[in-house]
């Protein structure tokens, strides 16, 4: 969206080019400094927080429209994004749009499809944090990277989506190798095992973390080091691409 | 649905009840003499199996809808269900519904909302098959179990449906302990590793999978055997329930 025409245009028209009462809510997870990110917007018409999101266009497969969305917002294409769960409480939207419409000047008679109940659906995206050009639009003052332990309250249910996403990354690190979308190509254990405690919310034993991560053979040890603190230079590693495939594919089970 | 006249009202106006372009598919899982079971609906007007499915009314919230549904199904209203997987393909239904309504004697030049694109919510229940009453409708010519290894074609993309339902199945068997809603109240450790080994779809080792099982602390040992062989009779076990729902709360780790 990129002017107030476009806007009153999608309010009146939008239906006509995507299927109604369905969004899709984004949760995009980054790493940084050792810290767990999710990816939100700023509304500029109305005071608040939200997910990036958008809406599914009529003949398009609803994964494809959560990439598309997603390529709108990180400027990335290759991301990793797994739908979790979706959301239909009846009034999960509460009244932030008729307040987005009334300070943007638009009549709240107008019958508008974005006035009826909609069903979102979730996925969340793992992305290399240091590869990604957060990108606003007209609707949307900032977009901006927010610690996961420092969500501001969110319009709509988004807190509550945020809270799911987590959840289910929290799962899915038991059975999938999650790091290669996370971390930037070449990384340490220390930063490794310290992805996973972030994610799982819990202090981890070194040796045991190591002994059971390079055990999984998706690993390669480079020939250098990097140095970490006066006495603490460890080895680089990076992933083994076609075993870390194969590892996302058939599933791993792991316990700490 | 009880008749032709409901039929064709649902079919001209059931938009003016239930929220359009959404529906609910239900995979109703249950374990009867060691085999993992699907509840399956035979068509009646056009040959074909489905899913038991529904849609959301106008102000229900969609797992209540599922619930609903369900229990139109089987007669129980305290059942586990999860939300799995939402289904959005843009083709996924086909042309079962225009030969649905062909065969029924409906006009197919009739405008019907059931005739635009549909994405589906999937929901999987674990049930106690001892306790279930499959019921059929006006629509339907029977309601059956099958096999897991033994579904047939189905209708839409409802095979697929089925099989992203085992996966996530799958996938909660290592979190949490899902015997409570499958078995019957009191059975044995060698039932309840057949379950486990059905889910999975492979063998354990016997030692290690009660050890394991038994160190969760959720199963009272009963004061009773049963007999299941000429030289085995082994202990019957239950649920303590109060234990079984804060590890249901909290999570497990399990690993096989």
């Amino acid at each position: 969206m990129e002017s107030e025409d476009d806007f009153k245009e999608f309010i009146i028209n939008g239906d006509k080019k995507f299927v109604p009462h369905l969004s899709i809510d984004c949760v995009i997870f980054g790493f940084h400094n050792n810290l767990l990110k999710v990816l939100l917007l700023k509304w500029g018409k109305i005071d608040g927080w939200s997910l990036p999101g958008g809406h599914v266009l009529r003949g398009e497969n609803v994964e494809d429209s959560a990439y598309r969305i997603l390529k709108e917002r990180t400027g990335l294409t290759e991301i990793y994004l797994q739908q979790f769960k979706t959301f239909g409480k009846p009034k999960r939207t509460g009244n932030a749009l008729e307040l987005l419409f009334k300070s943007s000047g638009v009549n709240t008679n107008i019958k508008s499809w974005l006035l009826d109940r909609f069903i979102s659906i979730g996925y969340y995206a793992l992305v290399d944090f240091s590869k990604v050009m957060p990108t606003a639009d007209w609707l949307s003052e900032k977009c901006a990277w927010h610690d996961i332990n420092k969500i501001p309250p969110m319009l709509f249910d988004h807190n509550e989506i945020v809270e799911e996403a987590l959840k289910s990354l929290k799962f899915a690190i038991y059975h999938q190798p999650l790091g290669y979308n996370l971390l930037p190509e070449r990384f340490t254990l220390p930063q490794l095992q310290k992805m996973y405690e972030t994610i799982l919310n819990k202090k981890l034993d070194r040796r045991n973390f190591q002994k059971k991560i390079l055990s999984l053979g998706i690993l390669n040890r480079l020939e250098e080091r990097m140095k970490i603190g006066p006495h603490r230079s460890p080895f680089v590693y990076s992933y083994n691409k076609e075993k870390y495939e194969a590892a996302l594919k058939e599933g791993i089970s792991f316990s700490f």
